[in-house]
């Protein structure tokens, strides 16, 4: 039977950037991923880089893409009923953001793990991992051709994103905690082939509801709505969402750019925390331990902080027999989940209209809005929560 | 028939800086009090002054025994479960804030008026006031002594609490609302003859629920510990209110001094806003028009800020018919007044336990708790709302 130190269920951020950190440090790794590369790499997901991350790229040689192509933005929009006002985050924070769409960060992962001799095995189910409590993993796969193999692992990373099954036995280990929160909205979100309304974010609240200006290119937009969470993609027409897009965030003499809508798909928000984020040899990473809104574009940016802890951890209980970072795993990592966890809520609470919460809670974030942007404590206090705070470093 | 320029009913903090800024620029006035001056004088209220007050009760005479006796202080303390940060006010924002009780900001300006030969009816009933619809108002009242009397005004001003029968007809005009939220806690204070715990304020939140350690004196102490609204005093012995003190407070070497606890009594939490706070020669200021509650110690201030807009709204307009900036008082008012309920239900919220929300919202007000102190952004963010932004000023 084969055997590798880490085995590694998912392509996604955390899976791949654990699996490449690790290769920094000489532990080799398998990435099990049940979807195509093709599959991986053209599943259309919005990105924002904070700095850590980007730093992380170029530090680790996989920012030469992103380099060359991603959009490195200064500040923010907040737009409150048509008037804006730009956080600047560079000013604000020395840091800046990159708008790197997810599958662009995957398909630059990819490329460099199979680049150091890496190994993903795609279109690859993992039927089965146990003996996790034990001294050894053994993971129970089908492979592509539908073979079912065995490996042996001496660790294993559920990254396999916000369904992932291997929470259960995690939960049920005595005080294990499942975190959950539901909101009120959701958002509609369009793809569109057309002029850039603008390069960089623009947040917008309006009393009609909140509405996200962002960019893929120069010809290709991204464009978010809220609306309810039970919304279908029938009921927004193409007509309504440019009204609606109009209305939200329309003026000081800037226009909502319409173009082809190619895309549309509602995205659920939620919260949603694990911890501990560990069973003895079982870990989870990014989406299969936790769920974030999308308002504050931390969820890639989770996943490489958690990894950015669990990677030194690996690399020392595999190279010095050193569990201490280990086993503190989920201490260290799960803090700033919480801080992730409060930034998006803070965030989607104060630019989101909801009329159920009635008129006293409509006007006290709308003075809540206008306190943090007339105040440059106030805006850089946002601001560094948004470029996030430096990834955590470890010597291994 | 005896006539004034500006009739005020209440005194209190409103009705006696206005009578008080009145006065600074020759306009005269005659404040309605239903209470004995004792009556004012003794009911012990809590006050915290920021520097805006400060400066106008030293810029226009009255900051003797506040400058003598009150505590000045640069900083407040934020305890998380026996933890404390120190949000050093002055070195964050420039500014200190003054522990001056509420009955003895009212003791000063009682003195200052008399001593100014202004007129103060104590004791005295407003029965009606009307006529603000037209051109003249007229007041009926009750004297101490049980005669009724009219006077005429040009004005009235209704600064008699939150239980003002005047904003009745304020609310009836188009458009107008009343604005209220109730909050899931309550505050149970104690007065306590007894050594000090700390000068400085001492915000502690604690998994049983908030307290807050105040000093009145090196003598008198006051500490509030959350409780439930529908508590009553007889719930809460001696000893269970040291034990839970101790309990949410103590840490770092630091214990909460008991004394002789000779008051005890529970405050309510709640919001209001009322808008506009005019209609036609009658305006509402202070509690009158909103309610807000303890955590942010804004209540005074407000009332203030109120009459620092309606002060120089009414010198114009009587003095020289400029009535621009009293048709503007609730566009000028407003505003802050919101600013001010947010930052009161920010801090509530931070701070107090509400263990019906859920875990989530626990664990992420905890993070909020984290990421505001942990930043110097944060911390002056919070001081700059909690030292208050400067009173408005305008020429008259």
């Amino acid at each position: 039977m084969t055997h590798t130190p880490v085995a590694i269920i998912g392509a996604g951020p955390a899976g791949l950037t654990l699996s490449h950190l690790l290769h920094q440090h000489g532990v080799e790794s398998v990435i099990f991923e049940s979807r195509s590369r093709q599959d991986v790499e053209e599943t259309v997901r919005a990105g924002v880089l904070e700095q850590g991350v980007i730093n992380m790229m170029r530090q680790t040689g996989v920012s030469e893409r992103m380099d060359a192509h991603a959009d490195i933005d200064d500040a923010i929009d907040i737009s409150i009923n048509g008037s804006r006002t730009r956080i600047d985050l560079k000013e604000l924070t020395g840091h800046q953001m990159a708008v790197w769409a997810q599958h662009e960060y995957l398909t630059d992962f990819i490329a460099k793990r199979l680049a150091d001799g890496g190994t993903i095995f795609f279109e690859t189910q993992v039927d089965d991992a146990d003996g996790y409590d034990g001294d050894k993993v053994v993971i129970d796969y089908t492979t592509a051709d539908g073979r079912h193999e065995q490996m042996t692992a001496d660790y294993v990373v559920a990254a396999d994103g916000s369904k992932s099954p291997y929470r259960g036995p995690i939960l049920e280990q005595d005080g294990a905690v499942r975190s959950r929160h539901e909101y009120p909205y959701a958002w509609f979100g369009i793809l569109v082939n057309g002029p850039q309304t603008q390069k960089e974010l623009i947040y917008a609240t309006h009393e009609e509801g909140f509405a996200l200006i962002s960019t893929r290119s120069k010809d290709v937009q991204r464009y978010y709505l809220q609306c309810d969470p039970n919304d279908t993609v029938d009921q927004w027409s193409d007509e309504r969402i440019w009204e609606q897009l109009h209305k939200r965030v329309d003026g000081e003499g800037l226009t909502v750019q319409e173009g082809e809508i190619f895309d549309k798909s509602v995205l659920k928000f939620r919260s949603a925390v694990t911890d501990p984020m560990q069973r003895g040899r079982l870990f989870l990473a990014g989406d299969a331990a936790h769920t974030v809104p999308p308002t504050g574009a931390k969820g890639l940016n989770l996943a490489v902080a958690d990894v950015s802890v669990l990677a030194p951890g690996l690399v020392r209980a595999i190279k010095r027999g050193d569990n201490d970072l280990l086993d503190n795993y989920s201490a260290i990592a799960v803090p700033r989940i919480w801080r992730a966890q409060h930034f998006s809520y803070w965030m989607s609470s104060m630019l989101h209209s909801v009329p159920e919460q009635g008129y006293f809670q409509h006007r006290r974030r709308l003075a809540e809005l206008e306190a943090m942007i007339s105040s440059e404590a106030g805006r850089r206090y946002q601001a560094e929560q948004y470029v996030g705070i430096d990834l955590p470093k470890f010597e291994v």
